[in-house]
């Protein structure tokens, strides 16, 4: 097939565009890990297809190749992580590590990060924490998009949550999820494929649904989860809230409107709130709350008897939060992954500007 | 107006019955306390209509009103409180202090709770935090009435969530609610009435969209936030599931279908997997993270930009979580509460089987 690339070839690619970028070795190794993860995953919007993005943010200073991040206020289960407006890719994996410090010595350990940037898919911070027997929790404001419930004017990003719960013999329960109805990259697949959304996902700038899948581009937004209120959006907005205020007010970030956009073409607000965009995550010891041998018995039995619930007729089976994610990682590590033709070009693009071979 | 009762009078009928209970007097008085905040707030199914259900599940012997409930497990961060199958209304506030007590020492604080009952509105434990400068969380799970994305099977609770934020001059942001697309509050509302729901609310047990209210006793199902698959009920769904894991397989609680009915006459199931409902709160001293008058401003800020956004036509304003609560607060404490019909004789017949004056 025409497009299908091997992991590693644009795990390297990747790694050569940070590393031109002037982001450290271990930097470059570390944001590439966290772009071909999402691809591997499935989750085309977050992979590759950003690289770009990531490189005109750093050509227009608003992205720090070498953050010397650092904690600026910390208690035993709490810190906050000042970004240094680097590679959100790298910072928060460094603000998940201090929260994994923290879990180990005081049973959860929570950090809320200001100045940062675009940190790619939710899932990959919260199941840093799987390996070491715990909890992982990850959730980030973005660029405005979304309208709250009963408004036209769009004032929260997709703000997305991941939790990542370890079992035994079953895989880990990791649910990783935008807090509208769809993420923003369902309705860019739309878009490409010039087809319309379901109603519900999207309003016009009036606030009326619409199926234009091109919507939010001509002043309209995304909706929250629930897509209106007698569907319970309100409780959407409610979710898109808690992440908008544990990330930007917490921290010290900006929030709501003023969370900076993730496009070079856009300007900041001139009037920010606080610094960067924010993010907020959580690790908690499984052991800091029974043991671990008693819990991952019953988190197998929790999924066994989910996975064998019964189903609707036409339905196969019902899914498992993270199954979806590690069946597409199994495929696409022995078959590869396709890029859409835009992207391919956009990654060429770079790859001659910055005389890397692609 | 009929019906028509003063807070006063609930309250000291609430306790009074608590007290023929047996439970001791600082326990009826927060008891009565939990279920009458609730009928002030508007939350009209969690109030004293629930007494009678309490009553009967003490009869029955499946609740102890005299709890002796202790610490199980504990990390400087966490605990687990094993609520000796006492009532939630008093074994979760016990929790949520636990709570606020290790978060004064560490940040943070986190009870995951088994062996618990109904616990009322989650807002009342939340709202706890508030006056420490706390941020409070509170979930639990609840009798299975629920069924995951594609499936006809009753497996989770309508497993509610709260989060409240302090703010400085703003009031707090409060948002409490069930991780269904509506909670079986509204839907026993509509079948008093005899109305339809709306579509998206309920299924047959065959799994099919219905706007039977009844549905539910039929052998259906109340859906996850979000309706169906393509709005995104499998997030809803992993709120759900994410509410379950850490109020029953983190604490030792029973967990999805083996979660106890909350009515006397339905056994719980034979084999259970836990003791008890579980419960998962939590408390975060905002001056872990930043300056609690920083905090306070950027909350107000946050509130008052939001509150103030640009609406939809023929909608008046967009509405801060916790706002509709506090106003109905605020007009009951004033104008009293209007009891359901049905409501009343309930509380005439315990009234009446317990010689206590209604």
């Amino acid at each position: 097939m025409n497009n299908l690339y091997t992991e590693k070839v644009l795990r390297e690619f990747a790694y050569s565009i940070f590393r031109k970028m002037e982001c450290s070795e271990q930097d470059a190794l570390l944001a590439s890990d966290v772009l071909l993860r999402s691809d591997l995953r499935g989750i085309d919007s977050h992979g590759v297809a950003r690289l770009s993005g990531y490189v005109r943010l750093w050509e227009a200073g608003r992205i720090n190749a070498k953050p010397v991040t650092k904690i600026t206020h910390e208690t035993p289960s709490t810190a906050v992580l000042d970004g240094d407006r680097g590679l959100g890719l790298v910072v928060a994996p460094r603000a998940m590590n201090v929260a994994i410090e923290k879990a180990k010595i005081c049973g959860t350990g929570w950090v809320a990060v200001k100045n940062s940037n675009h940190f790619g898919i939710a899932g990959y911070h919260s199941m840093m924490a799987l390996q070491h027997d715990m909890i992982g929790i990850s959730m980030t404001n973005a660029s405005p998009l979304v309208a709250p419930t009963f408004s036209t004017e769009r004032l929260l990003g997709t703000n997305p949550i991941c939790i990542a719960i370890p079992a035994g013999e079953q895989p880990p329960f990791v649910a990783d999820f935008a807090t509208t109805t769809a993420a923003n990259g369902k309705l860019e697949m739309l878009q490409r494929k010039n087809e319309k959304a379901p109603l519900g996902w999207v309003q016009t700038k009036e606030g009326k649904p619409t199926t234009n899948a091109h919507g939010v581009k001509e002043g309209g937004s995304l909706v929250p989860l629930g897509s209106d209120r007698e569907h319970g959006s309100h409780k959407g907005f409610s979710l898109g809230a808690w992440v908008d205020i544990f990330s930007g007010v917490l921290s010290g970030a900006n929030y709501g409107p003023w969370v900076p956009p993730f496009v070079s073409f856009l300007a900041p607000p001139p009037d920010p709130v606080g610094e960067g965009i924010g993010h907020f995550v959580g690790a908690m010891r499984v052991d800091a709350f029974r043991p671990k041998e008693d819990f991952k018995k019953h988190m197998d039995n929790w999924i066994a008897r989910f996975r064998k619930a019964n189903t609707i007729v036409g339905q196969e089976k019902v899914i498992i939060p993270g199954d979806p994610e590690r069946e597409q990682e199994k495929i696409r590590l022995m078959e590869g992954i396709v890029l859409n033709e835009k992207v391919v070009e956009d990654l060429k693009e770079i790859a001659n500007r910055f005389q890397v071979s692609f």
